[in-house]
């Protein structure tokens, strides 16, 4: 099955709803309408019927992957002909990011990724990458969707784009074994995580980060496809810019089993439903490693097989309207600013 | 005034409400009960006072903080005398962490921490710290409320405190300078973010993290104190472990200002109401820079005067039940599980 986010309008204005893809024929369905149609043909009052179907399948995707049944009444929910108006065409579809998650961290669970970075920068792969499976946390606040136009941030020279795989989790638990975090895993959709690689190194310079130089926007989507449909360590990646392709693989490449990085992160601290966690980015899987740049007006393509196919645009630079000025050693705010500010 | 959250039992099982602090008179206030009360004096049915209360004053803080008029309101609900079962005595207080954010981002802006920390690794202050407010993103999952105690993850042997402050935001907005960026600043807690030093030293020569090394805990309270009655660059701090004075400041002596901040924070990407932003730690508000360890059992108390005490205890080590084992360079999950999995 695969799942996906669109904005429908509302009286109350634009809202998120729950739908499931069918790609070959370029339609989505919006689950919770669909349900409701069930639950009245089942003999439910409306408003029954509409209490109901809000409840099991919420606005919030994140918030539906809470319930232990969910991906059952999803599919109970499409048994039979849904309404007209559930029924969305691809070319009528507002396509939000696939998840909309409480939390987001990445890994970079690919050795040659790795590798190739630190060829291209100079640099000693770190002892680290064969001794933990090392993640940063993302922002889950500027997740974009398939097709968005982001911009080119004003603090960076050199935008690029990370080819990865989200995993979304549908259930949650703490100290987890790798065969128990595994079966966590609800089902599988693209990220582009796009980077500020200027910003990004200034900040790790300081031991932190990425911060800026990650945090402007992340693409999610086109949907999530569910584990049954897929063979996490046999997927084919594959990037493109401006319909040329840049990059080719696989998620058998990874040195950390999927099942390994949720555990990791289940360790000291519990997972909850609709996580989102990054692979990090296939082997060649960006610009830093190819070295190429992209330029404003790109379109980066990033793609997996039995997922789909992730569009953004590079768009044109975002001007700042301050920025931050150097500081005097020495100096604190109480000798800069005496006036309370 | 002073906010905080505190659990209560309903028969939907425990709660959480905002709450209106007296420290002096050593009670708490639960505002939204008070609000019900408040609107049935004046004459709302019990239905509407009820439906009116938990609009107004939502049982989630940070969703109360969206409200353009949440301080008013906030203080209108408190204005006639609250009902006798909206009065919490300290000793009958289950405390939540002051703040439920969407995300929590965490800098350095003490110069001192840079330095002390640098003299103690024996490595040099990079560049960077007199360039950028440089940050990372914290766990807004894990947040421990006064009085926690935490689990010793049992993949360090070094856990350490970190005296900050948090500031918590009562609007939004997106590339702000830092005149407005400070306005959007509602009040402030404090933060004791927890630290296991050889795990954030160990990720951190991989160029990412702190992941975890921060990600088990971060306690936030007692509560919050609303901006009127601070002096940003003035608040007194100070930390002390099972009784004894460890370090003792100011917030004056940040070298980037709490506008500053916020509106770096802001460029390239909107803030929102009820994130939470740390100042990182105050400059000697650590133990790393002190050179002293903690130890299971120890109590940690940061202090901020006109905002209050933070208290935490440092719990036993929390067993594994499994670790990554190392990787073999080249070899990838594709060779290492034959079977799908």
């Amino acid at each position: 099955m695969k799942i996906g986010r669109i904005e429908r309008l509302s009286p109350e204005g634009p809202r998120p709803r729950t739908v499931v893809v069918n790609p070959a024929a370029e339609v989505v369905v919006d689950v919770q309408r669909a349900e409701q149609e069930r639950l009245l043909a089942a003999g439910d009052s409306p408003e029954a019927a509409l209490r109901k179907a809000r409840a099991i399948i919420p606005d919030s995707l994140s918030e539906g992957l809470g319930s232990a049944s969910f991906k059952a009444d999803l599919a109970r929910a499409m048994e039979s002909e849904p309404p007209a108006d559930a029924v969305i065409g691809f070319a009528d579809a507002t396509w939000l990011p696939a998840l909309d998650p409480p939390r987001f961290r990445d890994f970079m669970a690919f050795e040659r990724h790795h590798v190739e970075a630190r060829r291209v920068l100079g640099r000693p792969v770190p002892a680290v990458t064969y001794e933990l499976p090392t993640y940063y946390k993302g922002n889950p606040l500027t997740l974009v969707a398939d097709g968005a136009t982001v911009d080119w941030p004003g603090y960076s020279r050199w935008i690029d784009f990370e080819l990865e795989l989200g995993l979304v989790l549908g259930g949650g638990g703490v100290d987890l074994c790798p065969e128990e975090a595994g079966r966590l895993v609800f089902g599988v959709t693209l990220l582009n995580d796009l980077s500020a690689r200027d910003r990004q190194f200034h900040e790790a310079s300081g031991n932190l980060g990425p911060a800026k130089g990650k945090d402007f926007a992340t693409a999610v989507g086109p949907w999530i496809t569910t584990v049954d449909e897929l063979d996490l360590r046999a997927i084919p990646m594959s990037a493109s810019v401006n319909g040329e392709r840049w990059a080719l693989g696989s998620s058998g490449e990874m040195m950390w089993s999927v099942g390994e990085i949720v555990a990791y992160l289940s360790t000291a601290e519990p997972l909850i439903p609709g996580e989102l966690i990054g692979t990090g980015t296939m082997g060649g899987g960006c610009g830093l490693e190819l070295e190429r740049k992209l330029a404003p007006g790109d379109v980066v393509e990033i793609e997996a097989e039995g997922i789909g196919l992730l569009r953004t645009k590079i768009g044109p630079s975002r001007p700042l309207r301050w920025e931050p000025p150097a500081r005097t050693p020495g100096r604190t705010i109480a000798d800069v600013t005496p006036d309370r500010s």
